[in-house]
């Protein structure tokens, strides 16, 4: 057997590959805030100094706010994504995996750029992670889509479901380029890009959804 | 269709959504003792020293206790919250991933705290933050009750419920208020305040429990 | 109602209180390998040095091993003793969480044995805590078998079964007191006293098991 | 009775100790990311030091990346596992405890063949460390195929598959002694060796997993 028919064997139980990334979201939403570190003060009972410093702080809560948004959004869409597939396989868990890489790589680029939020370079790399990591789950989705997906489902589905989806990655693309004309310009792309996530893409049929949900 | 109803769709499991809140819940009480860090000892072998230097970390040592049990409380609540709850829509895991940001919020003013104890901001900051936890924690449960809330459950909820629960978050912003007059009047608003959630809220009807819990 | 009778009040579900704790177990024993830092040197390709380095560590490994390993044994008995609960009430809850409370300092001990393993109060505090530790998971016990245990198990309980398991505590602090007068006497006490514990306490009558976990 | 017979007492579920294991996974994958440390730079806004400074970070980026997806393949390879099992044992659990203390090792080496690439012991470390996983991975899985397997599988195992199995181990400890004539090479061999065990040990009768799948 050669090594891309074995990728098709297995049939996993998805429960243990959603508690697997039900852990790996719910690390990484709460790592974000370990980068909100106390500020030093001179006068550790001055009011006004821990006040300054915590504004100081604001282009870190800024980076921890969207990359925790944008996380949760990931993890909806994810669950939603599950939901469709009847079992798992190998090239699935794989695909899996991958895509929780990338998860798990969030945490630095919104370290970085919560350090340097004027520096172009770290402001741009923040977009293209984003983008890096929505192509992931379009990867994992057009998987499931094509080989998983449970039969009563298959006919919900758009075929144009993919070149729609496009415009999130497209457009975390643009605010990276952007970021190199203005910071400020590129951080409204980002937090925009999310609402366009913020619920999993709609079916054809909405009927077929109730039919999904029930039967678990 | 327009935006708002796109959260009105969808008919989730609860059970991601308890396994992603757990994690999160867990890793925040767990994070909370990193802030204890290992004292710097001049003599390694001396015990006095490292004795002086212990109670010293007792403010931290504080702060990590109270923001414990008071997680802990919102696990307990979170958990009775759900209960309720006969399916989840799109609407509500936004509302309950806001909900889990306040909290995985809290180990950072729990270490501002702890490093400067006697800081009134830190210490007014403190109690705003279990404030707005609590009110992100009431407008999960109202959305809850007035939209997913289990048919036989629906007439046991206390009408009045909401406007009593707001003595939670007036408790801990008295707290606040009050730490710019007495540091030490805060901390023991703030160690009380819990005691009043450290339950559930109760029904009026407690048979309409027995028949909640049984049919799971 | 009282406040004690409240907590008596609840029947929840004990699904959710084992994702709880499982997770801060699990981030527990991964939090504890965070204190192997990795080590300065001077010459960056020096295998010598690295050497010189990873053995100085060694306290540091010990000190991890030995929490991890009481650490998953505190794991398997709290996975035992929930198996005798038929359900949980808020009392239990509460009991739990400050277990899980006293299971989530343990890193902080074992940091500071780690760094100063010469220093006799360091030493003695590690076998405190889990002294400790252990009283408060007996609490739990005690509580569960006088009020939750499943009706077809409670004959097979062991009347003596406190008064026995109270060596566990009584041998941590042994090691405390011996700590006093030698660390490597101390150490080797707390190596050996989780092998007390390191199978659930049994019961009389073996058939009983039999019949809990068929019928689960 | 004996302390060995001890260990073969207790029937556990294996829902709980998948729970475990999979939190402890999901927390290793992701601290891992934590060894990428935001660099220091001089002047804030220089994209150009900034990339620089990224560049610099490609030997962490690479150990990061091996012990991703090792991690990854171990979890996949235990949820294979523990699919074969019927139930579980004392011996088992404080096997798996082993193998997971061993997978909780693993951010350590990885951040020091991340620091120091190039120096012999640190990358020849590297290897041991996953050897010896390996190995650990094997003890397990050999107790369950010798005395918990489910019947209905028992026909399916490979009787020559324990020895197949140690190319895995062999395969890292010959990275780990090549790391001492070149560096490079030990990579090349740690990056490959995975593949070997990228799905699961196969069956002689793919009937059987079928079988066991549908069962569950």
């Amino acid at each position: 057997m050669n090594l891309l028919g074995r990728f098709k064997q297995g049939r996993l139980r998805l429960t243990r590959i959603e508690a697997f990334s039900d852990g790996v979201f719910a690390i990484i939403v709460t790592l974000l805030v370990l980068e909100l570190k106390v500020p030093a003060l001179k006068d550790h009972a001055s009011a006004a100094e821990l006040a300054h410093q915590l504004v100081e702080l604001f282009p870190k809560f800024l980076s921890w706010l969207i990359s925790f948004i944008i996380v949760c959004k990931f993890w909806l869409n994810h669950h939603h994504m599950l939901g469709l597939a009847r079992q798992a396989d190998y090239a699935m868990v794989w695909l899996n995996s991958i895509f929780l890489l990338g998860q798990s790589f969030i945490p630095f680029p919104t370290a970085v750029v919560g350090e340097y939020p004027n520096n172009r370079l770290a402001v741009s790399l923040f977009g293209c992670v984003f983008a890096l990591n929505t192509l992931l789950f379009m990867a994992l989705y057009a998987y499931i889509v094509r080989n998983l997906i449970k039969p009563e489902l298959a006919a919900a589905q758009d075929p144009h479901g993919m070149r729609k989806a496009l415009i999130g990655p497209a457009s975390y693309l643009l605010g990276a380029a952007l970021a190199w004309a203005s910071v400020h310009a590129a951080f409204v792309i980002y937090a925009l890009t999310p609402l366009f996530y913020i619920t999993p893409r709609h079916y054809r049929d909405a009927a077929a959804e109730e039919q999904q949900e029930t039967s678990q």
